[in-house]
């Protein structure tokens, strides 16, 4: 499966669109985070989104080169994802957080199957 | 517009989204060509569809930020694509060089009329 | 000048090594600001923050690849850095913010040079 | 040690410099290797060329913003560093390889250390 192709593969295709997918809800978030001030301001929530944008940007750029590797970038993706996941819903029932969260643990699962499938 | 949130425009809704497109089909034809050789695997080629790669990601960056400065930006992203467009171009009738050639052409048009959207 | 690899042009050596520091010191300055809060954690002062350590990256993976395409960056990232530096230089009389508006003008000055020598 | 700033953190300070080494060498290699053309072309030794420069960067990235979760990062570079070091030896004895070669190696050491150090 290594040497396939990112288009001939239907499996790696959907993590790429949900890793371009949680990346793009994480930077919008950090605009709308700085916006609301306050706790969704602090440091460490606002790291983990910009950490969360960059390694699924890293992954679907792996993935979208076909990368031998990409298994290793899918697996620390999905610890990042779960990670802000968790946090987004620290932020209690807000809209954009609840669509963040979700998006991040639908993410995290599809990195975490990649991952496995390369192990396998 | 500079201050609006760029879920709530459209036009940039729809920016970002050509942006990521073209870096995605820029980056899949990477590896297309590599795995092409000959004049596909080109230095001046590949470099081209790199620098195409990369300035859209960074500009559907600044968009899903709602940055200020994003014409800025999707100025120089479609010098970029308008280049990386004809390039592909003159590869001949290879299907995917024809499908990453009108990607870039579309990209370019709608980054400039981006950029123009906010020089008005 | 636009074929000759990066590794020989002293003039875009300096400028990759202007783009990286920028870059560097702004993502670290992103941290800080929202370690101090207030007017520093604004929505307006972070994005560009973001913004210009992006575009500065960017910029010198363009020169890095010795892209014939570098200028039209240089000349983006050049505005990213001079509105990032005042933005800077308003938040008062902080070390660190001192230090930023200090290596975004001056990686500012030379991403100028940079374009403007290709113009020629 | 998680929560202190990198610039107060020597050791990460010098895996730091490391990746953003590493990443700007891997990246003036691919254009070495597309300029040389022949077995330094081919698809799988470029791909791992920008892999390696891309999380690299990355790597670095999360550091500057003194995230959290950067041991994981740092353990995935780890290991595209080190397939990459391998795969530039058997290039032969090109200078510029050997350079990218040692390069990946000192960076695959540092990330190692760094990933060890948050385990620890």
């Amino acid at each position: 499966m290594a040497h396939q192709h990112s288009q001939d593969n239907p499996e790696m295709q959907q993590c790429i669109q949900m890793c371009q997918e949680c990346h793009s809800i994480c930077l919008q978030t950090v605009t709308h985070c700085l916006h609301m001030g306050g706790m969704h301001a602090e440091e460490a929530h606002i790291k983990l989104l910009l950490d969360c944008a960059e390694i699924c940007q890293t992954s679907a750029n792996f993935m979208l080169r076909s990368s031998d590797l990409h298994a290793e970038i899918c697996r620390a993706c999905a610890v990042v994802c779960e990670r802000c996941a968790e946090d987004c819903e620290r932020m209690g029932d807000d809209v954009e957080m609840q669509r963040c969260a979700q998006t991040c643990r639908r993410c995290a699962e599809s990195c975490r199957q990649m991952a496995a499938m390369m192990a396998a």
